[in-house]
């Protein structure tokens, strides 16, 4: 507890946008998040005071920074596991804590459960040899989706390979991998929720999100001319996921809908996500205040959502370097064509391809939001470059 | 600008609510709001990471504050106006700057500007003595509404007087004094705005402001049963008064809807306002957000409204001190009981009477959701003891 408050303090490994946005969300709460980062320049650690430079790799910097907190959760997938036991073993409450988290963590391990529990997902073996990915490949045919089961991202550490041939580097590598079957994908959803410890669950609607280049670019609310069947079912594949798991916080499950009607599951992630940062303004209690919610076992609030038609569209990093060139007047010029589209930059350099912000337009035309979300984004990413 | 981002810098001095909620709105712009605060446990200095302490009313500390802003702003009246001046005649883009803000530190120079500019104001006169006052009851009738020219807020600084006799030690103390005639008022109204220095200028709805014991505790967004011309001359009136005082940032218009169906300005306010909080989930654009926009000379946000009824509440401090015993376990409650209710607390102490923080609930109805915000706001601040 916070003695100045009365309140809790919640601790977040990790200061990217997940952190900064959660910040926000917890100054509305009278919290103040305190934040575990890399490096001061984080895009969190620009916006919070309560902010302890470390490495969330190192266990004593983590209980350090844990010492202060009444609730520990994470903004990335990267803190070694054992860690995160160790600290739950010292007392502290980390939500998602150890048990859940591996599934977020090494993808194997999350496919072997879930086919225990008989959620659908893509057929999938875990590879050893290029011998594994042979025979994975009789069964399934070529190509295979290649995985590496741990530390991958926004599409790294994931390869389409027609061959084991060409799978030599990495099947050398001594990474961990997976092999999962090439599904024919009519488009890609993902059912967001929120749990708390008490077990409260409460479900966002389902998504559609536009991926490019394995980065996910937009996200529509809700997932346009989806049955109200395929919704409840992804509803219930990720209310029967967290349960089964144990998560606490945020859970984004992204799921596949096949050509052929199937939903498979494809990623899990156990904090705020992409897919749902439309939340902010889309609905009536955003991601990032339900995860605070979930992990302080607080009740949850209403998912209501804002608007008949809500779109998310990111700002992906150009080619104009760290500190873009007159961001300034692209916001400038954002703002005067589109006043109505809410801007969310995350004071991060603009590295080629990286998520450095997004926008969010609402309204009751698909059409029309879509067109304003994008235009906005693209414009704010890349100005005239266009 | 911040070269780590590309963006611009905006001091705010005073770190209260106002200042805490404009920092939370800073992130989504990818700035973070440089405070100048009082104290280290002022609520916005709880929150935010470049906080520096210092004392408002010393030139040499703001001008020390100012040396790292593209924009100094306020978060309250106090700053010595000379200050302000000093400051602009540095060359510091002072927003509002001093010409303006003169009318919303001083009630007599505000009346004497408006009624020049033939805006309708309660009668009213400079009071320099018992005689004076005397005088000026004569021609309106006893009683009078005595008011400090500078300091007052929240009911303080003003007086309800039935005799010269009962203002004495008033009148003795040397503070500047004006009178004005006590109408009879039908219910408070705001017409509130923004307004860049390039002359745009985007208003909200108006609202209807409750106040009880001086202070605001209730707004109504908009105002229930004002006609469209009532309704239209009020934010008429308001961007009147922002375009002839060259107004820049938000710009509040407090108002007395009269028995008998007349508008008359209260008071002004050249900062976000009590009577705008319900923007936050209420508007397109925040109040906040806009303050930003208006001082930063962008474009300036939608001020659509999101649901057909907002209403704020406000969290007044009770009798139990300044740590509310159990305020983590009311917030418990509060969520469990209104899962729709946004909560929004300041980080002070619950000091009586103080505003201590805020709900806002959003609906179709407005008995439902004037019950909704009534009963989780005072829930929140008296836990059972209502």
């Amino acid at each position: 507890m916070d003695s100045r408050t009365g309140l809790p303090v919640v601790g977040m490994v990790g200061a990217g946008q997940l952190a900064r946005m959660t910040h926000q969300a917890a100054i509305s709460l009278g919290q103040s998040l305190r934040i575990l980062a890399a490096s001061a320049e984080d895009g969190a650690a620009l916006v919070a005071p309560d902010v302890v430079v470390g490495d969330h790799r190192s266990l004593a910097d983590l209980r350090a920074f844990a010492a202060g907190c009444d609730v520990v959760t994470w903004d990335h997938e990267h803190v070694p596991n054992e860690h995160i036991a160790a600290l739950a073993a010292d007392g502290v409450a980390v939500r998602p804590g150890p048990e859940a988290l591996r599934f977020a963590q090494d993808k194997a391990a999350m496919r072997r459960r879930l086919t225990e529990l008989g959620v659908p997902c893509p057929r999938w073996a875990p590879i050893g040899s290029a011998a594994d990915l042979e025979s994975f490949a009789m069964s399934v045919g070529w190509p295979v989706v290649l995985k590496a089961a741990r530390g991958g991202y926004d599409g790294k550490g994931v390869w389409l390979i027609e061959s084991a041939a060409q799978a030599a580097d990495v099947l050398a590598s001594g990474t961990p991998l997976l092999a999962e079957e090439k599904v024919p994908i009519a488009r890609e959803l993902a059912a967001d929720l929120a749990r708390s410890p008490f077990g409260q669950a409460a479900v966002w609607p389902v998504v559609e999100t536009v991926q490019r280049d394995g980065i996910c670019v937009e996200v529509i609310a809700p997932a346009p001319g989806l049955s109200d069947e395929t919704a409840d079912e992804a509803q219930l594949i990720a209310l029967r996921i967290a349960d089964a798991l144990g998560v606490t916080g945020v859970l984004a499950v992204e799921l596949f809908l096949t050509t052929d009607g199937r939903l498979l599951v494809n990623e899990l992630a156990m904090r705020p996500h992409n897919s749902a940062h439309w939340t902010i303004e889309g609905s009536r209690t955003s991601q990032f205040e339900q995860h605070l919610r979930a992990v302080l076992d607080y009740p949850l609030g209403a998912t209501t959502r804002t608007a008949p038609v809500v779109v998310m569209a990111n700002l992906l990093g150009g080619p104009d370097g760290v500190v873009p060139k007159g961001i300034d007047e692209r916001v400038h010029h954002c703002m005067a064509r589109w006043p109505d589209v809410r801007i969310h930059l995350y004071g991060k350099g603009f590295r080629p391809g990286r998520k450095v912000g997004h926008v969010t337009a609402l309204g009751p035309s698909l059409d029309d939001v879509c067109e304003r979300a994008r235009a906005a984004a693209d414009y704010l990413a890349n100005g005239d470059a266009r």
